[in-house]
């Protein structure tokens, strides 16, 4: 290819409400276009590079018996109707009604359509296991895009479905699958990406792990143990906290004028925040009905683990109905009115001495003990883990938190989907069972764009080998001068004639805008033809990496010695990528 | 791949609701499987297929300098306002609102998209020529879907679009893709697939060609001469035909009781159609007024033609107001009501003794001249084609007429998109013009819906070696006697280990469902173990085409001559396809 003909311009400035590095880049350097919020198109550098991810998750996926098929975008609403999803999935899910009346909806995932595709011809144990995958683009209609392809509405995404006859055989193939995602993260070039425990979501299931890249820019909060390697995503991470063991006192009230705020109470009755509970008001979507969550005053609640105990969706109440009964400011376990829920996390376990409100305006309770005062109490886990805190695996107060990109994630979906779309096989004595699910999923468009985050320098991207839109760059400068030109166009011609993919700047541009040019087009080899290169009969070959840079003679016309020099670098780099 | 773990079933019964024979085909096959109407699920053999036929696809736009872009699903109503289609195009295109309240389209073609992409970065001459493709799924809201992928809402299709600074250059390049259709369409097996003018319909612009694959399942009509190779759509073709020269008798108005027809007419005066005129009333769809189109009255109008002479849409009139002065069963070119467009067609032309209505019930003209009483018409070519008639390239009267399936089409648009949508360079002078468009679309999986309806028997597709699924079946029969499937496992091994593509069928089924489901999947050749060849020390090796059937020897468990012979024979094929 060569730049005076390739598509797109690169540009030096920062462009305007990009953030990430990716993003910037990959505006900078031509790679994408915004055409709607969250809505892009690729230029063929990107093109390129997606291409080549989307060919390395095929062999990895087929090398774990996937085989590939393809489910389309647009769906009968009917389709999620048999799974419940077309009423749980909320405006994330595009509908729309067609010429013909019919309710559809844009595919967001596709468990529904592997089970439709699948239900009438895996109707043995014989046919079990199978992988289907496909590669193909979804839509969801996303609030807050970011980041450039980080965080869009439409993308590119590989999802595999795997169908069991056992909960054994499942286990077996999620652990194939997550050899093969480490496999695929390494060959990408971002061998640091790591699994953690993550919550299901509306996907169903209970074993899930999410693949995250660990960077400041992600929007996924990572717990990590340093000690024994535990990660978790923060919506799943179970929160371990201790209490010191101090003696009761009587329960007291306290006018406590003006108090409204945790941070109020502790400076009024001087105590830390450990010594108090605190109340959070929710709604349930359903019906708007009241939950109280209490946690200790220093934590926060985690509302996925809430949502997932009490089994609906809820909502912060913003708006508290001054009928209901619950005063805001003083919210508290004792003597709350009828009909509100209220769930204790485990932080509060064995607490005495507590202060918390007393649903009174102007008041609250010190000396609560939480055994003594609320014996019937169920102490469930919905606290957010904390840094610092006890890692639930070896009991080290180790946790550290850390920002995260999904770049993927798989899930053990169990019988969510076989059972309620009816899909069953006989088994070997002719019994009637649901097939176990698996499903395992990979964002091709955020793929790139995080190894792009993850490996860059201020001048651009540095890709690695086996994604980078071209292998090597030609720059050919002053290529008016003495016979630059002539040996350029040779050493171009040879390099596409071994193979090679070549980016060859042909243009008469400065060597400033060559270079710059070239750093943001990200090819890891550089070859630099210039008249002083030529009057010493070497090309100058560097990596952008800049790990390193040396002359390579040629001879008259023959550039054997630098196209095998090149050839052997590139062989080198996919080698120690592809391992 | 093993036939015992492929995802699919096939069946011997044809399916209900199919007709044409790829439809049946591949739903036997187990190809494809229907999600909605017009919506299909591919399983792995047609993904196997489809991403064969795109890889030939890829191969030859990149060989006239293409560049692969991706383009979004969904676009924003606001670039389709941009180019007017937003308001042009019908219910074909799927629009929704998303839940921030923009409205959105679903794309089915990718004009605005393009010029969205390139018109910042095209700015000069010197950015010109290019072209830019991809390979994406889209959807039309097609009110009628048939014949499995011949017709259907959404598809996969290779879109492109060119970009140049003259007329002469955009003709060039037509050309340049012209050519490489052809290759396309001869490397994937049918080299049969005609070029035909067409209308350029929604996408605008002039010169236009759809490739048409000649069959009786096809929903376009095609004209063909005989003598000269001329070809077009029916919605293009011009019709031409003579009259004989009859001397002028006087204007008579007639009583014609009863008479509502051509067939009435023609009863009443004893005359033949063609002399008759024949009046057709159709109505604006802007405005509901009135547009009588007169034929001869042995032809019928092309609505097409009649839309681009009007330019604009009109539909049948069913129901013609009373109060309109409109006189059906009478309709003649003289004395109709003020505010009536008419047109005449130039069959008319010369026509003396012509039998017309008399706008007035229960009366006709005869004796009508064209030149005598309606010297200012204006006559205009608005006809369809008929066989038998003369064609407009070699003047000779060999017009056939045949049907067909459109698997490509390319158009010259223009500056249509570059105008509406403000795309502009600076051309070598320094002054601001307009690039002009060419587009160029394959549809994919017609392609292999057609590709199988050109080349089937009744026992399956006879896929041609460049995008058969698997280019090798391997069928072992009773492969529990002898050292059956001993020797087929490792036959299987031995081709595999070549690089050949095999679907090894390692069940233990009746030789008689083997071969019928080895004639559904389609392998061009096939390999037969039994303990016949066994015994012989043979495996049997014959064409799925029939073209041949020979033994090879084999010695112990080394196979390469057999391998050898299978390479060879895909090595011809493929030769053969790729020219």
């Amino acid at each position: 290819m060569k730049v005076s003909q390739l598509l797109g311009m690169r540009f030096k400035e920062k462009p305007a409400g990009c953030e990430s590095a990716n993003h910037i880049l990959m505006i900078r350097g031509g790679y994408i276009k915004q055409v709607a919020s969250g809505i892009f198109s690729f230029y063929p550098p990107m093109r390129r590079v997606t291409r080549k991810i989307e060919a390395i998750i095929r062999e990895e996926m087929d090398r774990i018996d996937g085989q590939e098929v393809l489910f389309p975008v647009v769906m009968p609403a009917s389709l999620w109707q048999e799974s419940g999803r077309y009423d749980s999935i909320g405006s994330e899910m595009v509908r729309f009604t067609d010429r013909n009346g019919a309710k559809n909806v844009l595919g967001m995932t596709h468990e529904e359509a592997s089970v439709q595709l699948t239900r009438d011809t895996a109707t043995s144990y014989q046919n079990y296991p199978f992988m289907i995958y496909q590669i193909q683009t979804k839509f969801r209609d996303e609030p807050r895009c970011r980041g450039g392809l980080i965080r869009v509405r439409e993308f590119t995404m590989k999802d595999a479905y795997s169908f069991h006859t056992s909960q054994e055989d499942l286990e077996r193939y999620y652990q194939r699958c997550l050899e093969a995602y480490h496999r695929i993260f390494a060959r990408v070039g971002v061998p640091e990406v790591v699994a953690v425990q993550s919550d299901s979501g509306m996907m169903g299931g209970s074993v899930s792990h999410e693949f995250m890249l660990l960077t400041d820019i992600g929007e996924d909060t990572i717990v990590l143990c340093d000690s024994c390697g535990y990660r978790a995503n923060m919506e799943a991470a179970e929160c371990i906290v201790t209490n010191e063991s101090v003696p009761e006192q009587p329960l007291t009230k306290v006018a406590t004028p003006g108090v409204k705020t945790i941070e109020d109470l502790c400076q009024f009755a001087h105590i830390t925040a450990l010594q108090t509970a605190k109340a959070v008001v929710y709604q349930r979507n359903c019906d708007d009905s009241y939950v109280i969550a209490f946690v200790r005053g220093d934590l926060e609640v985690n509302e996925t683990k809430l949502r997932n105990h009490l089994g609906c969706e809820v909502h912060p109440a913003l708006d508290i109905d001054p009928e209901s009964g619950i005063c805001p400011g003083s919210i508290g376990p004792l003597g709350l009115p009828e009909g509100v829920t209220v769930v204790f996390d485990r932080s509060l376990k064995g607490c005495s001495m507590l202060y918390c409100g007393a649903n009174e305006d102007g008041y609250h309770y010190g000396g609560l003990s939480m055994e003594r005062d609320l014996p019937g109490a169920e102490l469930v886990d919905i606290a957010k883990a904390v840094s610092g805190g006890i890692c639930p695996v070896c009991g080290k107060p180790h946790l550290r938190i850390s920002r995260g990109v999904e770049v993927g994630n798989i899930f053990q979906l169990g019988t969510k989907y076989t059972k309620s779309m009816e899909m069953t096989y006989l088994d070997e004595k002719g019994e009637r069972q649901y097939p176990i699910m698996g499903c395992y999923g990979i964002g091709v468009g955020r793929l790139a764009a995080s190894v792009c985050e993850a490996h860059h320098d201020d001048y651009g991207p540095l890709w690695p080998m086996t994604i980078a839109p071209w292998q090597v760059g030609v720059c050919a400068l002053h290529r008016n001068k003495g016979d630059v030109q002539a040996k350029a166009d040779a050493l171009y011609a040879q390099l596409q004639a071994a193979g090679v993919e070549v980016l060859y700047d042909d243009r008469t541009v400065s060597a400033g805008s060559m270079f710059s040019d070239a750093d943001l087009l990200g090819a890891p080899l550089r070859l630099v033809v210039s008249p002083k290169t030529c009057s010493k009969g070497v090309v100058e070959f560097s990596a952008r990496d800049k790990s390193f840079r040396k002359d390579i003679s040629f001879t008259g016309d023959d550039f054997s010695a630098v196209v095998e020099a090149v050839k052997a670098e590139i062989a080198a780099r996919m080698a120690a990528l592809n391992g």
